[in-house]
């Protein structure tokens, strides 16, 4: 049994550790942090938690911090950065929900981010925390960058497209839809109800911070003779409360008969990718509240234009599902552990 | 470990049964039937079971169902009737989700169901699986007959006024809502999205057949001096997929300056009722695909009429869930096993 | 042609006010205030508009309300108090959607609203704008001040059977739903999609600010002779964008056969009250964006709790609309004026 | 006034078709037929039209029909083939919301929709309802194909890309998103609240019917040298009750500084397309219920992709309202008779 501190317990993902964290066969949570909480009982602000959990919301004690096994940011952005030089010393390993150290281009982090980046050699030495890419330097992992919630849906299901080079990957496309709890806990007029039932936008088209955090990850999984890959990524609100899907779009650089196949092939070992049969696609449904990915791949009327759809829970696969699986991964417990239940239906 | 069977697995109720089953450390389902979809793949239908479970839909022969410890029933009402007699005297117990058992009085039940019903000395012996009264029975019962999902929310919210005669029995009004999943997985206008979204009203008001199981099920609360409850229950259709709400409204015999006492005192052994703070509503979303019944209990402005709070989630604590409750109790199993995720939240 | 101005216009019954202004026959909006947003074009905040509103955001300068035939209040209670006296004296005429003028009894509305009230005398000149009931004194009203959108919704209900004393007065009971629109257009983490969507949950039980005023409209209601009513209020939240349903209970003082007949003679020359044949149960849906009222009233099992359905669009009726049918009469247009359009429907 | 017939009025088209006629300054509706429904009152299937249409349902009589001057097609294809013939030799006019009529190319439209045509000369005759590109032939068309509702929204959306040859029109996507009553009110357990709630997927990716006939309405914009276009389209159900949201992505064939001003020029007189300024994105909720399609244009972070957003409401822009808008086009009224309301907000 590891001990397990969450830093900034008080938002969704804070939420959804502790959903998980409660019932993990390896795992206790022994301090949730959140300084405007500090003192109030974690099941009083979230009612799903009374029987769980007895812990009270404390402020970010150092001391207490660096005597677990294992920290979790569940963060705004800027936060991490400040704590998690101080804890990786102390032996303490640092799973990181928020984007501080994923970007491993420091100009750029602070371009997009629009603030200087307080430890660029800790992002140097941050692990992305893909499992179906990186699962070897995750075990090892003194500070894991866990993935934002759209890249790991846009990564994974372009994944085996851009391996084997089989895309134009100067033009690749990735329109994806988020439910609003990607937004966060945020009491903000464009996340009501009233302004998000019934209705559908697109936002930050011109530039969204996932947008350089997929590209290094597309660019990472290409092999070195490939142009490096450009993404037109256009993110849009979608009314429900979790969930993510990306619909993406390549130029096939040659007809092929056998992209089933080798998506097939590439995720067969990969317990949370579940590849579905050609011609079916995923729901957002079929993965609520699970850590699995949910891919279909097809290239429709047989034309040079191939699609790719991949769903998520973003609270689970896309944050704190993913956080689990890289603790489970770091500790060297099963991977599924505490993370096996299947979706909600309906 | 048990061998369970499952009787109409198609249904909302049947898919819950199995999103709970494939994971319970001491049942292992057998069998699932399906006339309709015999020799597909479960997994096929329902997405979220990939990799959960490998059984296809089967006729309903009866040799395997004998062969089981446990049989669920998962079917419109009027099925278990005619299956269930083969059953009981083969040693197999079984666990009726339909209402086919529910009623003592045959008179009424043919009244309200408008059909013959085909074996009235099952239904003398089926056990109400209602264990926060019915433990005791429920432990030996061979057939148990599960409550509805509104009787379970208004007989749990009622029954520590009635079981202490406080209030005005013959004027007690239920007002509740259900989520649309309480309809059943059926291809109906009323229940498409654009017809029940944006929406709500009241239906079955002049009559709605939990009401004589719930007025049976109130009145073996009360002691016997008590005139017999009497209810007007007005059942809401709710745009929101599970979940009931009950507001339940009586007139006390007497001010009580100790109702938040009486219901915490009432409960307090109970796991699955989670009686909350005074003055802190229940929210559907707190108890999300949980078996947990939450309640609260005031009487406003101090004045003589109390309200009580009752959410559920129709399909775990209003269905299925209870019904493995019920099989954790018969089989000598801890009652919450299975059963002890947090609900998901948001 | 008047001209009409609205103090507040960035909440949820202000751009309803102007959805409905924009297109009405007798009357044009000459000025919107806002002194957040002053400056700002009104169809920038509200895409809705563009096309069809020209209008800027202004402070709220007297000279220019002075000189509107009508002034529409849709502010938060305690605005409309310190600038009403100012408007009322120069001949313009206001119609306030706020609670600062509802309650005749001062005392009451400082405790309910936590603040001393800052001109009694105008709240004593003011007429409760309910048309159904006060139709005649509108006309002539210089300070109309709206009903809330819950005391609509059952004031109109319970009006045939207090009116005719058929019921227990002591003992009234309104189960009401609303859409979270009617928690206004603010920046709340209780309003978020991810908090209201699936699910349902009571609110300000132990007393809720429309309660006092639901009193007050009841017993102005009652025939000299009957005890004053008392009324249990259970307000809930929905997750729907608009509407409410208020459920009613209460005990018949006598069997009634002819429930229906009453109802319907009541409001057979109401144009915007829509008594629904026996056994129809109304929806939300059919009155959304409509100033309708639908009605349905039942004595279930025939037993003597008498049950009323009520609805209607709590920004609409129960809010901008209901503003604007008072205007009407006020002005001396008929009374349905730019409040014809059918609801959507789905 | 002109008399109006509704062939098929028990779908969310026909409904949509009277809830805007019953308030058209020019038009009368004279009969609305139904088979299944003949002699209900149509205000009893559609509560909303209480008070607004005393119709009862009727058979589609070919008298009563021809002595319309208009006569609507609210059908599933394959209908109106069978009966225009007659009514077009009469001199009533046909606007035919199915897809009958809208392919020129007649192997294709017996391929995709996989039946014989019944009528191909007539096919040949129709003038495909787009206003903004076919408003002379649709003054004086005796019958018009109404654009179906995904094409509506991408036709508007590529118009001026097109026209222009200023992208590469071999490799356009489309990447659409519908809310369910594009499905029609038919029951089908894929469409229930259940079902679609808290979900998105992908369907008819390998081909969808709309496809050819886009292809064919984009063709139709091109300069005769461009290469025809070829489309990728991807529609989506999204859990709304009313709207499309597509999001079209084309390769520049040049830099473009000047999308934002090709679009507004473009629309400039168009009263139903609303270009948005720049950075603007265009939500569902904006064209609820109206006859508006909002279009925004932009190149994220300058380079050669063009981003395209498109919304309407997939009843009215998409069916219903341009329906009326080909009306009033081809009977000399104002254009925006009766589609003036500004969205219902929120």
């Amino acid at each position: 049994m590891i001990k397990v501190g969450i830093v900034g317990g008080t938002g969704y993902t804070g939420v959804e550790l502790l959903r998980l964290l409660v019932r993990h066969p390896h795992a206790e949570v022994d301090i949730v942090t959140s300084r405007a909480e500090a003192g109030r009982a974690v099941a009083e602000l979230f009612p799903n938690l009374r029987g769980h959990c007895e812990l009270r919301f404390s402020e970010p004690e150092l001391e207490r911090l660096t005597a677990c096994d294992a920290v979790f940011f569940a963060t705004p952005h800027g936060v991490a950065q400040d704590m998690v030089p101080k804890l990786v010393g102390s032996g303490t390993r640092v799973i990181d929900l928020s984007a501080d150290f994923r970007l491993k281009d420091i100009a750029a982090w602070q371009k997009w981010y629009r603030q200087p980046h307080a430890c660029p050699e800790l992002a140097a030495l941050a692990v992305y925390g893909l499992p179906e890419v990186n699962r070897e330097h995750i075990r090892t992992a003194e500070l894991v960058a866990c993935p934002g919630c759209y890249p790991t849906s846009v990564l994974l299901g372009f994944l085996p497209l851009l391996e084997n080079d089989l895309v134009d990957s100067s033009h690749l496309i990735a329109n994806a839809a988020s439910g609003v709890s990607g937004a966060g806990r945020q009491a903000k007029i464009d996340l009501l109800f009233a302004e998000v039932g019934e209705s559908l936008h697109a936002y930050s088209v011109a530039g969204h911070r996932h947008l350089p955090e997929i590209e290094q990850g597309l660019r990472a999984f290409q092999p070195s003779a490939a142009s490096p890959a450009s993404l037109t990524f256009v993110p849009h609100l979608l009314p429900t409360i979790r969930g993510i899907h990306a619909t993406l779009y390549a130029k096939l650089s040659s007809p092929s008969d056998n992209l089933q196949a080798i998506y097939d092939a590439r995720f067969a070992n990969e317990y949370f990718v579940d590849v579905l049969p050609q011609g079916v696609c995923p729901t957002i449904k079929s993965v609520k509240a699970t850590n699995v990915c949910r891919i279909s791949v097809m290239a429709p009327q047989g034309r040079d234009t191939v699609v790719v759809m991949s769903v998520i829970d973003n609270l689970t696969k896309g944050a704190s599902g993913q956080g689990i699986q890289n603790m489970n991964i770091m500790f060297g417990f099963d991977e599924r552990s505490g993370l096996q239940n299947p979706a909600i239906l309906p």
